[in-house]
């Protein structure tokens, strides 16, 4: 006896007979756009007792996508996975890229690499909305920090509408650490903000760039400011003194797709 | 007798008897930046016996903006202001600019018209998104449908976080009218499409400009399509196949905001 105990004490958190780490996504309409956007889920719970013709399009969905579906008592369902606001999806935790991963496939590609680097973007809103710019424009990967930012959750995949499946975002210790590293690889860092910096159109965006975009209010860290090697601005012809962090970011992004596009050709 | 009864008849609705009609925004956050944004508001009416630090800091700001504070029964609140989520604020409704006053802005600016046509967007988060970037860019007006098309309302003003109060919204019946009305004056009616249209930077955007933007899922209404003088569609080099509304109407302004700059020096 004292052996066993002993073993149990040492062994992780009894890690082998958890369950394996599992993303939940709750609630009718994120579980019908996670089915029809064709994400990998590993199993579909319903309360029974719902509405039919949700239940019946649920089913349907689960079937042509091969996904388990179960239905099952309300009590059970909440004892699980309360909040579960009617049904659950189940789907393997997002799986983050590492920066090495993202540079390879820029070189890959055979272009020059393009990052966004989000510096204290809280909202994950404008994550999604980001990620989704970034993958349609054609950016090879999206980094945003462990600590005080959002992290890819069931709001950032939903508002990603599909590109958070296809996007790569590496999650970083350091954002400032991480710039050093990419300007070491020949990448030219470019900070976004509204005094002493070039318009968006003065500067080379064709070179290797990573592009930081800070949060809304407080802007770039100093931190981070410090290790820019350029800054641009978008000129504000109105009264309102800032753009919301993703359409900066799709004007920054569609002016690079314009200078590459044009020096391509 | 008989009189009073037939005045009252044709009398519209009672009108006189009315209250006048007010916006109400509800919710603390809602409030509170209400009242940080500086919009004119009314009244703010406030739960009695809630956290005291939260209801000193709505005086506080109430006093700093002279707008009148009341404090009354929750029970009576709930009366008046189903929903209130503990405070409300009353404000004029959205007023709405015509077609003319956006025009003679333009005019009286001396510069190009450049306009936000919303054919079908019905959600309020990216009619908001649309207003700050076109505020911000420095676009002349919004026009948006009468019907099937989301109001301005709490949410887009929120969303726009203070454009709404500068930025002219149009209201109109037709859509496809109004494209004939500005194509009279002047004006070329830019859709924006993903086949037979040009890339974004191809297109001389330094003109009297109308940029058409559809419904995410649908596109453009043919009615409204077949009235564009042009099509521009903004390349996509992902996997994905559609960018959101908002962030594809920041970069094409971002690109009317360059052509015009470059064009000027």
């Amino acid at each position: 006896m004292p052996k066993k105990t002993y073993n149990n004490e040492y062994r992780p958190q009894n890690k082998r007979r958890e369950a394996p780490e599992q993303d939940v996504i709750r609630g009718k309409n994120p579980v019908l756009e996670a089915l029809h956007s064709g994400r990998t889920l590993n199993k579909v719970l319903a309360a029974a007792g719902q509405e039919a013709g949700f239940l019946r399009q649920v089913r349907q969905l689960c079937r042509k996508n091969s996904v388990p579906y179960l239905e099952m008592e309300r009590a059970k369902l909440d004892a699980v996975y309360p909040g579960h606001r009617g049904v659950v999806a189940l789907c393997a935790p997002f799986a983050y890229a590492s920066l090495e991963d993202i540079l390879a496939q820029a070189i890959e590609k055979g272009e020059p690499p393009l990052l966004v680097v989000l510096a204290g973007v809280e909202d994950p809103h404008n994550l999604g909305a980001v990620l989704r710019t970034a993958e349609g424009i054609g950016a090879h990967g999206v980094i945003i920090a462990k600590h005080g930012a959002a992290p890819v959750n069931e709001t950032v995949v939903q508002v990603a509408a599909g590109a958070a499946e296809y996007m790569p975002v590496a999650r970083v210790s350091s954002i400032a650490v991480t710039l050093d590293n990419l300007k070491k690889q020949g990448v030219w860092v470019c900070g976004t903000r509204m005094e002493q910096a070039d318009t968006l159109w003065q500067a080379d965006l064709t070179v290797p760039l990573a592009v930081v975009m800070g949060s809304e209010g407080k802007g770039l860290p100093k931190l981070v400011a410090d290790k820019c090697d350029f800054f641009v601005k978008i000129p504000m012809r109105g009264k309102i003194n800032s753009f919301n962090v993703s359409a900066s970011c799709a004007m920054i992004l569609g002016e690079v797709l314009r200078q590459r596009s044009q020096k391509r050709s």
